[in-house]
């Protein structure tokens, strides 16, 4: 039996224990979304960039850019963060110089774990796959909003827990877990109303990007499982 | 039309808005129930003391030393963390400086609010009546364990949240609140049952402490609301 671990925010990293689990990187609206729909559309590699002043050396060449601060494309990028800039048309074949708000940070925090993967609702099905078959602990690190919770990174965390302990072969006596699947349980009859509640909405709504929303919580479009590594995503 | 947020662990403080709220220190299992109690049974003073280092300077005087970490009582101390230590006997009339492993930090960073008051289920209908009496904005903090998040806390917080929001005088748009009062709805109609779930339970009932857990979560036991003013609670 392996355990279950939901971390609500990349600031509480450091106290949860997560060595040798595998970890889920998770910022559903909408960098682990749009890196998966990057993948499903053929990108062969993403580099996750904590910082612009990094991502600026990546500029000018074979990557593409793709990058936002607060929801919006910063001006030295080809693309911002919304799936929907992820075509094949673009993104086939080439590799993709990333950087967001929460999302790339989280990302390079779940590096530090033995295995580091991309979920989001687009995958999640082919993501609980992995996650069963590599047969280890499960840390599930949830983006947040600028060092705070968010709702729509919980209830996914909520819905992998979930599946995960539905195989029988993991358990939890993690709160975060928990407090995770108790959200879940009250939004996954209709996902769509129930995160009209997250604040995320409104901020998207405010700087035009709201129509990616549904896309985000599409389930099971793709079965790509972006790993972790030397640096980079692949799959 | 004031506002609520909820922040469910000390590590997240610096990165919620709460300048000129009023902030609710919540450690339910069970520092700042086990203050509602000192202050319901006559205490006079709670000082809260973040290192046992300053608290060991309180020793042998006139106060009553209480203190634990990791839920144990502090082999000089007078008495632990459980409510059922501060009896009408031992504490009426006196000052009590207080240490514990989530509780005292949090109280200590409550008070870089306008002002910081002390939330328990003891004391809730007491608490809210004076939030919304203060009329400003309400931010709830919760002691989580070790940086981590808890169920117990994040629920309490849920039901202030609802309560004020049912006065028609708060509204929120905080995710944290949102997902706690959902936690709350859940936990509500039978809240000893929800709570078996929480990882607290079991690290008392390792020490032998489960004993103090229905208490701490009995409504309405007191009209105490502990406030802090210049490094002290009182009421």
């Amino acid at each position: 039996m392996h355990t279950i671990s939901v971390c609500f925010s990349p600031e509480q990293f450091e106290y949860y224990r997560h060595e040798g689990s595998n970890a889920v990187a998770i910022d559903i609206l909408r960098a682990t979304t749009s890196i998966c729909t990057a993948f499903m559309n053929g990108a062969k590699e993403v580099i996750p960039i904590s910082t612009v002043e990094e991502l600026k050396t990546y500029a000018g060449g074979e990557y593409i850019i793709a990058a936002e601060r607060d929801g919006v494309k910063l001006d030295f990028a080809d693309v911002g963060n919304s799936p929907h800039y992820f075509t094949a048309e673009l993104v086939a074949g080439r590799t993709i110089a990333y950087s967001t708000t929460n999302g790339t940070r989280t990302i390079n925090l779940a590096a530090q774990c033995h295995t580091a993967t991309i979920g989001s609702f687009i995958n999640i099905s082919a993501l609980c796959r992995y996650l069963e078959a590599a047969d280890r602990d499960v840390f599930l690190l949830c983006a947040g909003w600028k060092g705070r919770f968010n709702l729509e990174d919980s209830v996914f965390a909520g819905a992998v827990a979930e599946k995960l302990i539905d195989t029988g072969k993991f358990s939890t006596i993690c709160d975060g877990a928990i407090a995770a699947m108790d959200l879940w349980s009250l939004a996954k009859s209709d996902l769509k109303t129930y995160m009209k509640k997250a604040a995320q909405n409104e901020r998207l709504r405010k700087i035009n990007a709201a129509d990616a929303i549904p896309f985000c919580l599409e389930r099971d479009l793709t079965d790509v499982v972006p790993i972790y590594r030397n640096g980079r995503l692949v799959v």
